[in-house]
């Protein structure tokens, strides 16, 4: 094994999404996942503190482009818009992966401490959209609830996505989440 | 200590939450617990699993109030009418207990594991509420999303109610937040 590699993290994420779906999450370690992508043990580590965070790297670039994207909407925009355009932006992050995303629901939705730390992640979303808000002099109760409407408006787009009969790309399915919540709320 | 104690249960709940706010959950011991309430370790064994189970024993009776209320909720009701409503019947489960909610929210905020305890809950519950939809032939992606929303509005509610503004009770902050909401997801 060499020292170098090229797109040594692209290579690692690949084997560790084969291993956890050949064998189950909890059955493979950081050593095979290195042995497979043809790095040293040493390297994975140079990219990923452990083996979760191996389905959790993207969460930090879906968070920086929720909050950019809040805080540069237009200044009339109400709350809802300018978290669900956020949201409509993000999905960038995402977008041409949908066979990856599929692959990491399954692996997710196995495994009860993927499904926590999932979850922990996309409170953190919510929070972090909120004080975006904020900033936008958005009332403490709105930013909250418009944070937490957008992170299911983005769950509900997302799993229309890895579902069966998408017919658009990530971006349209949160967009037609975002219109059905909109549809659920003027139901009287 | 006699072996029959009236009220165990109440007087191990409240001592519990004391010892929690006095030195911190991780510091507690459910031996301390049981000694401040004047029973044996074996009877606070017989009420709770451990010692979280103390701040979450509201949570199957709050599911169970919200789930009976969407089953019964009027043919005509649209999912986010069912489900604020199913919220608004459930708050019945806290209604009171001000006081106790507001050093349960201190005491869970201020521990990370908590917190993730607190986030498995209130999804669970938004399943719950998204499968009782789901019986009322709410499609698959409305039923979740409606499901989401009302647990967004049963938080926004119940922060409202635990600070120091609530003019009403935890149902008419839990009303008020579906309006909020209505309005949110209104304003074009």
């Amino acid at each position: 094994m060499s020292r170098w590699q090229p797109d040594a993290h692209g290579r690692l994420a690949q084997s560790a999404m084969e291993l956890f779906a050949e064998r189950g999450f909890d059955q493979v370690t950081a050593a095979e996942i290195a042995e497979r992508a043809g790095v040293t043990e040493r390297t994975f580590f140079r990219y990923f503190t452990d083996k979760r965070e191996v389905l959790f790297d993207r969460t930090n670039a879906l968070e920086q482009l929720v909050v950019v994207s809040i805080d540069s909407a237009d200044a009339a925009a109400g709350p809802l818009d300018a978290v669900g355009s956020a949201w409509i932006a993000a999905a960038s992050v995402l977008e041409g992966n949908r066979d990856y995303s599929r692959a990491r629901a399954r692996i997710i939705d196995s495994n009860p401490s993927l499904r926590e730390r999932e979850l922990l992640k996309m409170a953190a979303l919510a929070a972090a959209s909120a004080s975006a808000l904020r900033r936008r002099n958005v009332p403490e109760a709105a930013a909250r609830l418009a944070g937490d409407a957008g992170v299911a408006v983005f769950r509900a787009g997302f799993e229309s996505w890895i579902g069966d009969r998408a017919s658009g790309d990530l971006a349209a399915c949160i967009g037609e989440a975002l219109a059905q919540l909109r549809g659920l709320a003027a139901n009287a």
